[in-house]
């Protein structure tokens, strides 16, 4: 069981969504931000790193719009569905871009291959959430 | 001349946005990540830290959208309206709640005056670059 | 086999450790960002907010450092001893600290026995690495 | 006034060094963050962005340790001299690092001139905070 669902378990409230949907996003949230790091060092290592150039910088925003959604998920302040919703619509939609880029190159780099698995899981886990807290 | 201006001015390509208004904004999410880390340690040293929770919650939520939202708009990657938008929304909102909330306390504590106005700033920044990317 | 270990093992360069031991504490450190970041907003909402102030500063503060050294293991730039070295040790010993005060708690609270595993397994984790990158 | 020191000026507990140079030395991480995040964009947006990859890379370890230590240093937990010791070593290291690469590629590129000051400020700014905690 992932530290994410053992933390949520053992939290002292309650949630408006299920405590199952909530970890499996924070997972996928935590394995995409850990996908796309790597995936910048890696492409950062190849030979025809300038055509990698869009791929880098779609990680980068991917890394970031994730640790930030992870953070404010993981917290549940208090349901704030201003801030949540446009959250999670930007992470689906950042997640969607950096996933197509990285299957352009799955072919070549196995590396994009992988990273661009963590996205279409992320994204999904995203649309999810959003479609629970509706 | 801050750093975040200086930065895009030497900036090898062209914005689509007035460097001034994306500067100032970068510039007001700096201040308002800044402000709302040292606001809830400073939170956490009062006294009555119970009544300061909710102020504790909303700062570290948008210290959290803040960081994403300044990562993205430095790095001005392609201007991608799907990712840009709702993430300025999600950010105007955080600062909204964070700058209600530190205001609350603003007589009582002083840092909690500091931080509102960083908020309040960094809520109006977000706008008129959403206003500006429209 | 987590992210982490999958893109190690799709990088265009070789590490000068083993890959197992880097994938171990990637694992190690994602695992108590996640649960340190999930701790603090739990300790925020118990009743005895006033006697977790100690737990939650040292959890930001265990984030921060992770977060950190989880970036710059992952991206094994060059190896720089100068960098890696005492950034592993601050997170060896923030981790120590982190998961000495969350023990405290841990018979009151089940979410900082959870967290103080986390933080255990990830000093553990940085430890071996530090022994293996001498 | 930077908000680093208007948020230092209203902590409510005292610090055991000078407000001055911990303000100081918060302005220039942040400084040396924005920077960092911008350079990393501003390479990727040049030509040989192949003989930029160096740059990049320090640069992005350059922010994640900025970032923590800010953090860290902003938080002031209890002074721990286990953790914010080797933390600013580590920071004064990659700053140093980060700052002679830009430093190489000053003349050619603007962007990393403002970067490799930034870089040197904050090298120096770490340094002078180490040897006031020491």
């Amino acid at each position: 069981m992932s530290y994410a669902r053992q933390m949520l378990d053992t939290y002292p409230r309650d949630f408006n969504v299920d405590t199952g949907v909530l970890a499996a996003t924070i997972d996928a949230l935590n394995d995409c931000i850990q996908a796309c790091t790597a995936d910048v060092a890696a492409d950062l290592s190849e030979q025809n790193v300038a055509e990698m150039v869009k791929c880098i910088r779609l990680c980068l925003d991917c890394t970031d719009v994730c640790a930030a959604t992870a953070g404010v998920v993981s917290r549940q302040t208090e349901y704030d569905a201003n801030v949540t919703m446009p959250l999670l619509e930007a992470c689906t939609a950042i997640c969607k871009s950096c996933g197509d880029e990285c299957e352009r190159h799955a072919q070549m780099h196995e590396h994009c291959r992988v990273c661009a698995e963590a996205c279409r899981r992320c994204e999904q886990a995203c649309r999810e959430l959003l479609a629970a807290l509706k």
